[in-house]
């Protein structure tokens, strides 16, 4: 991205800040690889302790020894981790979650609404008294839950004020609720990634369309399309297999359009040695343009 | 519009500004055409993508190509989508589309409520801040829904702040919602439309009318009748075939007395060069009172 | 009225506006006689066009040159038909109708509620801008409603306001919603005025009574007590034929005690002469003590 | 109260303040006689009007000719009223009962909720411009309503900002609600006076319990007990004959340890003279520590 | 704890304070005992009157007698009590209960909302003008509840807004609403304690797990490892038994890695000596590292 492209909605004295911000979060690749790790919230404990998962994770140190000592675009987590860890991990470039619900209220039982916990200004604020590298806030949409309306102008005004401050903006955009009966059709995940270009957002992060007889990386090129100038960001799967993973992320990226990476529970569930590798090689794919074999040579410790 | 009859919410030190903008939306004519392109939030991608759309509207900046190329009156859209493309189509007319929701929760679920996504003030700044040419803010209302009462107050609001920053108001009036039995009943849009004379809009947006047995040019006068000074804007209906669609065109303004259009589909779902000439076609019946010959002409390429 | 009864909510420095608003809007009289219109988001337009409407109430304008031509004590509409009209008619007393909703929703669907679309500030901000005679402001309770809680503070912040300004504050009292079973009961009557009461509104406008085998006139006595220092206004009733809606009107007044009436319909589904002179024999029984046969001569045009 | 007890959210610059509105509201006796005159929104014109209530009553200024000739400790009524009779009677002690409903919504239909009409800011601004002896204000929560949460916030602030001014608080604390069964149960009501102690106000209104097979003076005192500091205030209960109110007032005093009485309808129900004499009675009970003979006397105009 | 780790949303200029804070609340043990005095909402007056509550617990006086007396950490109650009762116990470290529900409404009518009676700047300014020693807040959030979503941006709010001020905060975090089936469930209480980390607070009180054919203590490990630096509080649990409930207290601490304890009933229920030795007896457990012992001997008066 150069000057010239930098959203309207960033005021003039924002703009280099902007730019800044931007050629950091995406090491000056243009592409997201993003770090998520915001799932204390929204999966409780499920995804940090138990079978499958390395005991590692029980902690929630571990992620930032991975978001430390890997490669990362951003590591996202929320505003309450940050400040309790952040001044051992200095190094690491952060995004704020600003929203988060937990699992425990199913669609069944009411329609899905993640709130927003903090304003803007408040983490302009804590950047600039903690002096760590925040570039950036998150926020997840329900794009057809009853509560759809409130969550868009949430979001509407988290990526307004984001720029307002010259940070980067990452909107989830899932839908979900009672309305929505495939939350995987490529068709609909096109509609989420527009929405998140209507709402000015930098990257929309949604989930992998999945239809059956359909190719998943040829139909998501509809997705990246129909988002125009906000980048498309994808996470390669719940796959365990790793080198499923990475042959997904790189089609993604190489097939569909997709402008970076969201990763999780598939980094942070290994040990901390073996997390970290993952991380690089996600990594690799995502902004080094490596290939599936070169990204599974760095998983393995070359 | 003369100074005289700048409406009084508009505070004295705007009204030189307002006049400009009335002239400048109203191309001089004291008529108003609407390039409707805030589709993507309202109906996802189901506009832009699919069996009889044409793989150019695939892309977003296909708005702004056809804004900035053919004769428009103002082109309408979230605000988002201007903060990420207004660099590249400095020359295009703009108004805010402020509220939007998706088509996934039906009436049977839940009545419609659009929201508010800024404050009109934050479009004055950004306004400012951006140097576009932004002329005004558009807001849709929905009449008889359980939630009335809330977009009554975010109407109202809007219509008054816009005014006292000198900008121009458009109302997207539908009746709609489970007390809704019949939304194109004439009489009903009739009341629609003086809903947007008492909030005080400059340009109320309504359907077209059907009713079986009843002509409905003829009925429409009822609305225009209705809204007073305020302004009816109509569009030309969902029929595919363009000739059609510019007879119904013409009857609104010279037998109903609408004074505008309002289009979105008809014009961007077609390649880009058929849809500049689409454009410019309606522009000619909207604002150079072109016969539908003339403008057909026009269509087809002179 | 005289200084020593301006109400204390009243700052000293706004008794002298607050008494020359009481007085020009009962034209000394300590009566009003309101001239309703915001009946085109009440009621939409089933009362300003169809059988038994003269074709002249089709347009809004129709309202104003009847508030212009004919004697009233005060026209009460919304705001956004003065902004476009007061410009042409700057003799007229206004009173802004502040609340409003449509008679889309029943209450078998849901209680009603009337939303306040703009604070008593704007108001008094126009007033100064717009350099109209704004006199006061106009709220509508349902007291029964299941959303009586919200527009109790919306009526109490209203009238509590406009007074801060020295303007005049008149309720529409209408007990509604599942729990009220006769709307008419007389002694429900004179609660709904008790409640305007202690809201502290200068004037409280309700129903007239009905009960089977009661007299209406003696029955309203309560509600005037009721009241005590507030005064009740009413409407003559939905009665076509004139002579008995004025002497209904005169009975209110001279039986029951009422200072003054509220008039819509009656009125402005006539045409524009007719109008006028039905307007001029209202305000004839109510601020000059007019008889019945008097004013009815007047209605006759002499 | 001496200056060390004032409550430590008095500010040090109010406590002067209070401790005089304290010993106002008293009579220098450290109990609360309270003269409850907010029914015409509460039961509407039930009260006021009708068999077995004199035609003084019909009038609200009734209210304030008791006020203001008889014995009392403070008047408890709307905001609307003060501001309408307040400058007749300007020797009254005056309670602002800050939030108000009618009861026409019954608990079968939904939960009770009863809105703050103002903050207490406008109250103390009222208080200043006035001139009126303003001590406190009033406000009823609903325990175990669905609304509860919203009213225990209200209730919250209404006794904090009272406090930041220098002013007495009074809840009415009454347990009522789909949940609760029994709102008289004393065990209860010791609940409802403890959620007043927590709620820090000065005095906390209940009612008086009544549990089958128990003595309600001696049931009382666990409610006197559980409240703390906070001073109970009861009413001597519905019963028409005065020697019965009377006695039991006194055993509520001298019996349960209650620090006050709040009485309403018992008096103003009456003609102007016996509602003196009646006030006079209650007053002597509760502040001058009279027997319930000399009080009858009083009553019977010696 | 040392000045490096104190939150990064503590501003600079209130580190100390924060340490300063810490250190007292925590006895400069690092460990927090917790005297719970919030039950008079909670649990209305059902902790504090009947079979098996000794006659001192009726006055709520008897609370800050044992906080005073006794040792302890910090001692938790509503505003209001501190208002009223702080002047005469002003050597007691408190911490204010900012939110609180009473048990009227069960989870099968209504799922539990508890909302914020203050905002964290008005306990600032009281701490400030009481010249209490207001060491922190403590908020209660009912994970699962269908109202998760306010209390998520409550507890964030009031969290932040304390370490703003460099006040502490205490979350209570139950799982409980009608989507948990059971809230003793270990996993789902890990799952709570690593929300309060995502929330930032402080300390996470907790429920101490319960599950048929685990051993608590064990089980209760994953809570304080999913904690991370956020720590965790339990109680002791309801049982009568004293000796059992030290020796729960014990194994949570030197098993489980609890850093402290939050006891009421056990403490207030007792007359005031016995309160008061048991207040010590948990106290040398909490922040002296005594054994069961040991404890038992201060509870018994040696």
């Amino acid at each position: 991205m150069d000057l010239e492209k930098v959203p309207l909605d960033v005021p003039k004295t924002e703009r280099e800040t902007y730019l800044k911000n931007y050629m950091e979060i995406t090491r000056e690749s243009g592409k997201l690889m993003l770090f998520a790790g915001d799932q204390k919230v929204e999966h409780l404990n499920d995804d940090f302790y138990g079978e499958g998962v390395h005991e590692d994770d029980a902690n929630p140190e571990h992620l930032f020894e991975i978001a430390s000592k890997a490669k990362i675009g951003v590591f996202a987590t929320q505003l309450g981790l940050i400040a309790r860890y952040g001044m051992d991990y200095r190094n690491v470039p952060y995004l704020v979650k600003i929203n988060s619900k937990t699992n425990l209220v199913k669609t069944s039982q009411a329609d899905p609404f993640s709130n927003l916990w903090y304003d803007v200004e408040q983490i302009v604020k804590f950047k600039e008294n903690s002096g760590l590298k925040i570039l950036g806030v998150g926020y997840t949409v329900y794009i057809g839950s009853e509560f759809e309306a409130e969550m868009f102008v949430q979001a509407a005004q988290v990526v307004h004020n984001a720029h307002q401050h010259g940070m980067i903006s990452v909107l989830w955009l899932y839908p979900r609720g009672t309305a929505v009966k495939d939350e995987k059709d490529p068709h609909l995940i096109a509609g989420a990634t527009g929405v998140g270009a209507c709402l000015g957002t930098d990257f929309a992060k949604v989930s992998y369309p999945e239809k059956e007889g359909v190719n998943s990386a040829e139909a998501f090129k509809e997705a990246v399309k129909s988002a125009g100038r906000t980048k498309v960001v994808c996470a390669g799967g719940a796959s365990d297999e790793v080198d499923d993973f990475l042959k997904k992320l790189h089609e993604q990226i190489h097939i569909s359009g997709a402008m970076g990476s969201a990763t999780g529970r598939n980094i942070h569930q290994k040990p901390i040695d073996e997390a970290i590798r993952m991380c690089n090689a996600i990594y690799a794919i995502t902004i080094d343009d490596a290939t599936v074999k070169e990204a599974l040579k760095i998983y393995r410790g070359k």
